[in-house]
């Protein structure tokens, strides 16, 4: 009877490599490097071995296995097929089909990286109770994920949940990584925070605890606003304004019931949330009043367990 | 062998009740008016008699009834639970089950009526060939529904495709409908349109053929933009740049294949689907490029046809 499985984080630096019981628990896990060299081509047969030599230890033959999910750092279809992840070198081919063979395993699936960590959040982290959420991961860049019934949103050529790239800011003159203006992630994400702080503090001379910190980050931030420093709570509640606004946009689309703020800069703790929820309620209707804002709790093994869930899913 | 199923769009003023065939083509259908008096306790019973009615007059028995599909101007639970359609009096129940009871038909389904004409025009309209679409009914207010893989998404309370609340003007200072500012619906609704205008008007001595028109349209609008009007143009780019912006918001969240663009304000033409659709392409990343934007098509008989295919469905 099948008792194991493996859930597969695949990052730009290293691949986090987790294996689940019976009891659908992380019994161990392990990272490996993630060999980036001959165009990304090393890196699934590197997984398979890592695999392979996981279950020769552990005494697991293939029959025991439910299967293993892998999350990838770019857009993939729901049948496993990626859409170029420009941080692998990797371009348009199925992973699916390529773990199928290197591993022997029948049931393969493969996500998002975002959207698995949304996956894992439900399963057994900050959204456990919610069938129907949406992940928001405030990192160097923002991230999200959107489940539905228990299941992730790929959208039609795997972008759906791409939040981070939500317009919140028309008059934004500067330029996004994606290419266009007024990103969320421009505002939002850890690099965001801080361009804003810089921006406040170059705009005038207010006085501000934040003038005498050589390296800005968005915890010294949010550690200056809780001491009661002006300038940094201007900055705090423009970053709620943003992050409301967005999740306002997000609800009118897919009406979750909940929504999951995870990522470095959700270490603010629920200083954060209950700002975000601040600005959400006064930006939607209604009938999408009084949704919950929670914090993650799986931190960077929430891709780990998304993959896991994926290929548990009833 | 089941060959019939009813679809049935439950208006404000009307009901639209179409008898579907085997081939899932419309072979009839007529309307019967929207009793609202009884706190709107009669809506229901009127629609089982008209229903069985014609079943008598074409001879069709319960067993050869695939089903009777229900739209409804209000949000609707996945299980047919509406929760208050105001414009019908009704508070919170089962409609599905309360339509069980009163026909003896076994496979009932409930959608938003908003819903069920994007379903429509996925099946039978603008959208056929497009499993994962949204709808944007563009009259009196804006409603919109959201296909993902060629079946509703309803949200965990019935209100997801409300986009006619998403925000697209922080600065607007009218308050909307809904009890909040800045809707679409504030500036994309025919009413908005016209509202838009007239400010425009007001703010200014510009000529405008506009100014000689006593009932301003969304039509005269477009008609008079058409002829080279330079502020009638001014609007029309306006509601572009909201509608390309909502649209935006829209695809970042669920990344759909296509938009269709229904209800009154869409009899302008491909010179609207045209300017959505450039202002959308300035407002998206890379990932999300590319979507088609299409004219419904099937016009009030939307919502008939997705009720009877949410009975249909496969």
């Amino acid at each position: 009877m099948a008792k194991y499985c493996f859930g597969v984080d695949i990052g730009g630096t290293t691949v986090k490599i987790g294996l689940f019981s019976e009891a659908e628990e992380l019994i161990h896990s392990f990272e490996i490097v993630t060999r980036k060299d001959e165009g990304g081509s090393l890196i699934l047969s590197d997984i398979a071995a890592a695999v392979k030599q996981t279950m020769e230890e552990k005494g697991i033959v293939l029959e025991d296995l439910t299967g293993i999910g892998l999350g990838v750092p770019g857009p993939v279809c729901e049948d496993g097929t990626v859409l170029k992840c420009v941080n692998l070198g990797w371009g348009i081919f199925n992973v699916a089909d390529e773990v199928k063979k290197l591993t022997g395993i029948e049931n393969v699936k493969v996500g998002n990286d975002a959207n698995v960590a949304a996956l894992g959040e439900m399963w057994k982290g900050g959204g456990v109770g919610y069938e129907n959420m949406v992940m928001m991961t405030l990192g160097t860049g923002v991230g999200g994920g959107i489940i539905i019934n228990g299941k992730i949103l790929a959208g039609s050529k795997g972008a759906a949940g791409e939040i981070g790239h939500l317009t919140v800011n028309s008059e934004e003159e500067d330029t996004c990584g994606c290419g266009k203006r007024g990103c969320l992630e421009q505002f939002a994400s850890a690099t965001g925070i801080v361009r804003e702080a810089n921006r406040l503090l170059f705009k005038s001379d207010r006085p501000s605890k934040l003038r005498d910190i050589q390296y800005l980050s968005a915890k010294a931030i949010f550690d200056a606003a809780k001491e009661g420093d002006v300038l940094a709570n201007e900055l705090v509640e423009q970053l709620g304004r943003y992050l409301g606004l967005a999740c306002s946009h997000i609800a009118a689309v897919v009406d979750p019931q909940a929504f999951v703020i995870g990522g470095g800069v959700s270490k603010a703790g629920t200083i954060l949330t209950d700002l975000i929820k601040k600005y959400y309620e006064s930006n939607v209707m209604f009938a999408l009043k009084g949704k919950e804002f929670k914090l993650a709790t799986l931190g960077n093994d929430a891709g780990m367990y998304g993959c896991a869930r994926m290929v548990l899913e009833r």
